[in-house]
């Protein structure tokens, strides 16, 4: 007698989880150790695997199953039924889009990227516009096929995919908060800052010991060297499954921060997988529930807590102790105040926690009016200007520190940008419970003791894995819908701080 | 409408090269990369990946092209007949097994495996002793479904894995003009080499200089470092697909010979790979002729090109800038002779190039009669020990130098160990013909030059592939069939020598 269709379904994600793991390390592999040369080699192995992947996933054995375990429902547990519901928006978000078309806009993707890396160097948009078209007539293609499949707006299925269950008005609404409060606050930091000069940092460190501080950091932390690494790379990224995970970051000679911070930030990826249901983690409802919540696990980490007094207090004598600083520029105050300097700048990934929401804001909003054919694609230079002049109050002088700055676009990744904004709003929520809940955080902070918070963190967050909502995550943990509230509340206390 | 058959077969093996690639970067990563915690997620994903190649190389469909390709065979020309004879004969090696003898060898394997690594600490071959019966037998169960299909006596199946198109018989009558030279051979060697004493050699070399040293060496034998690397592990092996090759060593700090050795070694084979011809790599026909021809070109870098006159002429100076060393010990006279002493040695890993086929010739004769079940497991001790007195003169006083010494039997790789000693006298046979065909083959490698080397073997062994035969090959490039004959001219004028 063959096994229930649950269990046989069970059997056969496990196999794809088997080769979704092949994958990253593939992947990794390609950033991290491959010959320069081997890309092609490379390129072949993973396009295999992944077609390998979409069969299995979209065959028509699995529906069958999934249709007679969804008839069968009644005998399933609370976890094992959500499984299944994981099981099958896999399968939907799989099967929505024909795999021809995902080749061409994988193809598309290839060469824009390659134009837009031209485009950057040349300082030159027009180069990189008609490939840019021609992704985005793609991705268009496959937002309404999706948006069929799932019943959603096209631009909400796009995000979907990302975020599972964040629909654009909650998007909208959050950032309604934010358009009305940030600008005024901002203004307002600024000022207090200038007050308060901040002495600058020279020097130059050594990688390995740049290395070594962040190894005694992710210690530290708890991030468990028998199942994951750190590398360097030429941009930070965590890949892998729970069991082997690995971060990597890129060591910056004058600047220690900037690897150090990073490692902070793929360490709170890597903590989040490290931290999924153990004995879900070969299923769909074992996996991390979509960008929005990763990112709050990374920001969390990189923006709450790394540039947070007592982190700084934990950090003083690491810097001293591996880095050989001294002087009054490393004194806690002013790295603390180094650490969270407002600027009004044209880069996003080098933007500070108060000006970041203002540049998600800009690429959300522009995204859905070019797939919504309300932006012809060579007026993005100009609206993305003018947008910064307005509500920034900076304007690019050229496109490169403009529309030219992002790869998301060029890939294909249209109702990414979101997510980077949404984990910031939903860290500073998780962590104004869990800051409420632990009476030592802060000690704990400053003497190098993060067990409470991941603690905390596995138990209200990470050991959830797919099985709820990002809202009903939020209800439970933090007794509180989904708002701007605590983001808000969080930033103003930090940066109109008059102390 | 469709491609033809045989069209279709290249798209479906190009797939299979693929995961097959993807395997080999599983693998590296698994012994030079991976925290050691993972090796569970690992096992899955290896285990996953083979299972998906085993589906699709022996899915109806395949044999369906083959049959239907064979056909309109009249249209193909001889590298596709050729590519297409490969096709069949993976398809039937791994038809012939069926899947669950295979999952039940590989599990048998993965035990005996362990107990194998026990019974070595504990010395206690009783330990290792059952579970080797159970990998026996199912690897006699194998061995005569692959004689079945094959048409092949069940060893001489087996052995058809590894080194193709070489049989029992080939194999019996080079081992008996060994057998009765070789004893004779080695006695005359001793005494000859009593009467010139080596000075030993001391010191501590730290791996980043031995590393460096290696690295050197890999340049000048012309290794494309952007297709390839060198790293360290446990146990030196090669890895990858042309195109991404790797190789590892391990240092060891009182012995510098034997990370450069090993290096020269696993240079032979990746040098092989990337040789492989070009047009061919992602198909059957372009992958190398099996383990015995793989050897050579391991052994002859290692063993014949690694232990020469002149190459140890290029390498003094290089151990003098890299190592520092100087002194008597490491004059160039030394150091051959350090490089070229026999012994009568229990270890056949530490085995000379004159001694070495005696080793070989014990597990063949052995392993014949295992599976032949002339041998019961329990005896095996013992018929080791009286073969090593009777034939080498020394007599193992415990099974850790004895039978317990290699991991292949426990791991069902019966068949396996003639490729070794065939390597050697292929490499002796094509250096031959190399060496009588360059006339400044050795001036050129006392100044480190090896590129007419290289390009004397892409021409006769690289580039065929797997289009003909190795008895095929060698008639090529060396105008004889395969015998023992050149191999003992070697031996002698090598180990015979009276300057």
């Amino acid at each position: 007698m063959a096994a229930p269709p649950y269990t046989q379904l069970e059997q056969e994600f496990r196999r794809l989880h088997a080769i979704r793991g092949a994958l990253a390390v593939l992947r990794w592999d390609a950033a991290v150790m491959m010959p320069r040369g081997s890309a092609d080699v490379r390129g072949e192995q993973l396009a295999a695997l992944e077609t390998e992947y979409h069969i299995l996933l979209t065959a028509p054995k699995i529906s069958r199953l999934i249709d007679r375990a969804q008839a069968n429902a009644a005998g399933l547990e609370d976890w094992q039924l959500a499984n299944l519901r994981e099981m099958r928006r896999q399968r939907d978000h799989a099967i929505a889009t024909p795999q021809a078309l995902v080749s061409r806009l994988a193809k598309a993707a290839a060469t824009a990227e390659a134009k837009w890396l031209d485009a950057r160097q040349q300082n030159n948009f027009a180069l990189f516009a008609p490939h840019l078209e021609e992704v985005v007539l793609l991705t268009r293609d496959k937002a309404a096929l999706l948006g069929q499949a799932l019943n959603l707006q096209p631009y909400d299925a796009l995000v979907d995919e990302f975020s599972p269950g964040i629909a654009t008005q909650d998007i909208d609404s959050l950032f309604k908060a934010f358009a009305r409060k940030l600008p005024g606050l901002i203004n307002q930091a600024i000022e207090l800052q200038a007050a308060r000069p901040i002495l600058p940092l020279a020097g130059k460190f050594a990688a390995h010991k740049q290395k070594q501080l962040a190894l005694e950091v992710m210690k530290a932390i708890g991030f468990p060297f028998e199942r994951g690494r750190l590398d360097e790379s030429e941009h930070p990224f965590t890949e892998g499954v729970p069991g082997d995970i690995r971060i990597t970051t890129r060591f910056i000679p004058t600047d220690p921060f900037s690897a150090l911070l990073g490692v902070l930030h793929e360490s709170g990826h890597a903590m989040y997988d490290l931290g999924l249901p153990r004995g879900w983690l070969d299923q769909p409802v074992g996996r991390d529930r979509g960008m929005a919540l990763e990112e709050s696990q990374s920001l969390l980490l990189e923006m709450i807590i790394g540039r947070s007094r007592p982190f700084v207090r934990y950090l003083k004598p690491l810097l001293e102790k591996h880095l050989g600083v001294s002087g009054p520029e490393w004194s806690e105050d002013n790295l603390y105040r180094h650490l969270n300097r407002v600027q009004r700048g044209l880069i996003r990934v080098d933007a500070d926690e108060l000006t970041y929401p203002l540049h998600i804001m800009l690429r959300y909003d522009l995204e859905k009016k070019i797939l919504g054919t309300e932006l012809a694609i060579r007026d993005i230079p100009e609206a993305w200007n003018t947008f910064m002049e307005q509500r920034l109050g900076v304007r690019p002088q050229n496109d490169v520190e403009g529309c030219l700055q992002d790869i998301h676009w060029a890939v294909g990744s249209f109702g990414y940008f979101p997510s980077y904004a949404l984990g910031a709003i939903i860290a500073a929520q998780l962590w104004e419970s869990l800051h409420a809940a632990g009476a030592t955080v802060d000690e704990d902070m400053a003497a190098g003791r993060f067990g409470g918070i991941f603690e905390w963190l596995r138990e209200n967050v990470h050991g959830f894995g797919a099985k709820i909502s990002v809202q009903e995550l939020l209800e439970r943990a933090t007794g509180k819908a989904l708002t701007a509230a605590a983001s808000l509340r969080y930033l103003e206390a930090k940066y109109l701080e008059t102390t």
